[in-house]
């Protein structure tokens, strides 16, 4: 199924790299044509088995249909980039200018990837799980293939899947097609597409993608921030006076939705939204908030992400490379 | 979006009906390529507004944009076709000669029909509310539109959606576009498509397909049977010796799932499986049990869904029109 791209907002077309249109999603799930995608090199050929290596006690090689045999799970996840929102920093930041639509959710169903490391029986020595791609390019000279890790822990006991359907349907070529790594809370950078090679290691990776790119001060970025998303009315909108139904979804990797809260003043009050039915504890949430505006006018509404962890800020937290804005985008509207 | 033929069992090609192929599904949501299609007459017209009349104090017309700027829903449904099971009647049956695949799960959206009909105001003599769709054609000799009704609680206080959206797109022609009313928890047919008119009115309706079919000994069908389908192993496997792991679906309309089990024995003896997660009180679950085969040689596998009500039966209630066939089927397994 080809993917118009008039159902994504293009940020460029080579590598392809396109935001869903949040104002057009209904309901939880994301079509695939319309789910955003972050590719960093060309698409590659597609690789024709999963090899399983490093410390490991069984190296294996699963081909695809191998893998189908196996147990399969299936779970919604949201998944989103770490650069979404960079487009709002300041001062600008170099990087794809994604706005706020480089999120999406779908039904992701494959092995559970620890079913796969305890077939090949990861060794005690091992502290991380490196990914390794299919995609590869030349960056500032130097020849990069894609590939992230993860410790040990989260790919022996963690809900990461080794995807091969999306939405029940098999992985489309831009969604790492035949198989991709999918880790449900982490910024969707740790989600390896184009999945060839899964290696136990003894020390943590030090990848491009791992230490020069999808860092803060050093750190790699691991779980995805609290955010809530206004996605009506829309940022402009002039509206008749009255209950204005306000609506959006929030999300957050790093532990439990608690909460969504709107404020119509900057931030001086905030009033609970009401939150729609979990899916998954790794899926966002709709939300909505009924606003009744105190007064005609000019208005700005703004929406925060509550988890076990504390709200979403309101201020970005400005990083030369722009991961991780989730600060609270105001949406105004008029009230007339 | 067309639908590839290939992705259904096509059991009637004009009007069109066509089943999933169950051992297909992954995950809990049937791609719409892979839903199940029930058409009863060739496509009509598609609507252009939906008018809402009979007993109500303010009779309205609806454009779908006028539908769409109302606040939605969305809703995870498992929908059914009476006649699913159909063609396992002995005596056969004359009617769509289905297999167990008319069924499907979606994520649909709309506007809550409670809404509409506070909208326009039913007046306290209505006891059933008509839909009305576009399709329209000639049963033996006579001229028949398609038309169900509901009680009139069902309609004020129900979750029944106005749906414009089916996994989060437009619908498509052969799911009732622009708008089909979608009632959670009951047979298929009363979900009509192409929805043209709603009208309150003040005695049962008895309309063609309320009272000559979709009814059981001239009862109007109402909420699915419960139901538990094995998609794997599949029927006539061959399977080495061990534990095998038997997965399937299993829903039920007419109160609240409590638990699968599965028989290997004839039904003599159950055994409980795991559930898995509920993403709605309307959509099937998931389920596995880990069988272990006594000795090798053939064996027959039973699967049965228990609601709050009881249990789904061992044998078919044949019934004239061959509807609600939900006796659990033998998937027979060969153990060498």
């Amino acid at each position: 199924m080809a993917a118009p791209q008039s159902d994504l907002l293009v940020v460029s077309a080579e590598p392809f790299n396109a935001e869903t249109r949040l104002e057009r999603q209904v309901g939880l799930v994301t079509p695939v044509p319309r789910h955003y995608v972050r590719d960093h090199f060309g698409l590659p050929a597609p690789p024709d088995r999963l090899e399983v290596d490093g410390l490991v006690e069984r190296p294996v090689a699963l081909t695809l249909a191998e893998l189908r045999a196996m147990p399969a799970r299936s779970l919604f996840v949201t998944l989103e980039c770490a650069g979404n929102g960079r487009s709002y920093l300041e001062p600008p930041v170099p990087g794809e200018q994604w706005g706020i639509g480089a999120v999406g959710t779908a039904e992701w169903t494959g092995v559970p990837l620890a079913a796969v490391m305890e077939r090949a029986g990861v060794s005690p020595e091992a502290t991380e799980v490196r990914f390794t791609g299919a995609d590869r390019g030349t960056v500032a000279g130097r020849e990069i293939v894609f590939e992230r890790s993860l410790p040990v822990g989260e790919a022996l006991h963690g809900d990461a899947l080794l995807a091969y359907a999306m939405n029940g349907e098999d992985l489309t070529a831009h969604h790492g097609a035949p198989l991709r790594l999918v880790v449900p809370g982490w910024y969707g950078v740790a989600s390896v597409k184009w999945l060839a090679r899964i290696t136990a290691i003894a020390t943590p990776f030090g990848g491009y993608f791992q230490a020069e790119r999808y860092v803060i001060e050093g750190a790699p970025l691991r779980r995805v921030e609290p955010r809530a998303v206004i996605t009506s009315p829309s940022d402009g909108a002039r509206i008749a006076p009255g209950a204005v139904m306000v609506r959006g979804y929030a999300w957050t990797g790093r532990s439990v939705l608690e909460a969504v809260e709107v404020s119509s003043d900057a931030g001086a009050t905030w009033s609970d939204a009401t939150l729609g039915r979990g899916i998954s504890p790794y899926a966002w949430r709709a939300w909505e908030f009924a606003w009744r505006p105190a007064a005609p006018g000019d208005h700005a509404l703004l929406a925060r992400a509550r988890d076990a962890d504390g709200a979403q800020p309101a201020a970005a937290r400005w990083n030369a490379l722009g991961y991780a804005n989730n600060a609270s985008r105001p949406v105004r509207v008029s009230i007339a």
